[in-house]
């Protein structure tokens, strides 16, 4: 605890996502106080399909 | 804002969901007054094995 | 199933959830196929110091 | 109602998903009093490359 | 990891949210062989007003 | 674009969940090239009766 679910686009590379769960994860530590070992982070991707701004998929864009 | 997630079984078309987040977004735009812009729509498709009722799993029926 | 989790600001009237539901329900049923019995909708409300976008939180702008 | 998600690591044999929806569901009837028709399970598979304790993905450990 | 949430209508007494956990994390160890100081629960409330089946909302019902 | 949901234990004060969207943003846009303004950022409190680690709640420990 806690616990970040960050839900986002695909295509990020693995380079991206590593760097992502450690500098949310520090950045998490850095304000709330709690202990990195129990920061927990999901990744979540999404695919343009799936995916929809003012009534319209990324995919019918 | 507002966000609508929509959880349903994998298998509906790309029109189908096309036409889903259009008359979702439509919905909540008349009904809370949020502006069509701002309204988001997260689609995510369940498979068989992964959605139980009942204690039995589709996939299992 | 579908399962639909409407996400908005806090603040909607009984009224206006009400109709969100319903008309919601009607889009899904309308557009996906699904039975209307079967649709089940949430909503939950977000208060204003727990939504940010761009970094800042609503309640502090 | 209740609608119960379980997010584990991929991985899991049919078999075990089976059972799991089956045991959780029991679980929840024996000490909610939900009628056993209603309860509603959901699994979400992660992959390792999508899930981090203390800042490391499990793909990067 | 496993990660459980559970969403259900409120007003179930703390000792059934105790045993709710218990039962839960029970459940799940015997099915997945995950150990139980790892597996996490959380218990998600909704108020009638918050929940529709059908179009309707329980508290309009 | 991206969505951040923070679920953290109840009893932070304003302060903190202000600087933790803003450093959490911080941290999204510098690791996935996002621009600031579309990250997003949910903040959700949990209290120790509805979180449970091992099968115990942290209200009965």
């Amino acid at each position: 605890m806690p616990y970040v679910t960050v839900k986002l686009l695909e295509g990020r590379t693995e380079e991206q996502k590593k760097n992502l769960v450690e500098k949310v994860t520090d950045a998490v530590v850095e304000t709330t106080g709690a202990s990195k070992e129990k920061v927990v982070v999901f990744i979540e991707d999404m695919s343009k399909n799936h995916y929809a701004v003012g009534g319209k998929r990324l995919s019918d864009q």
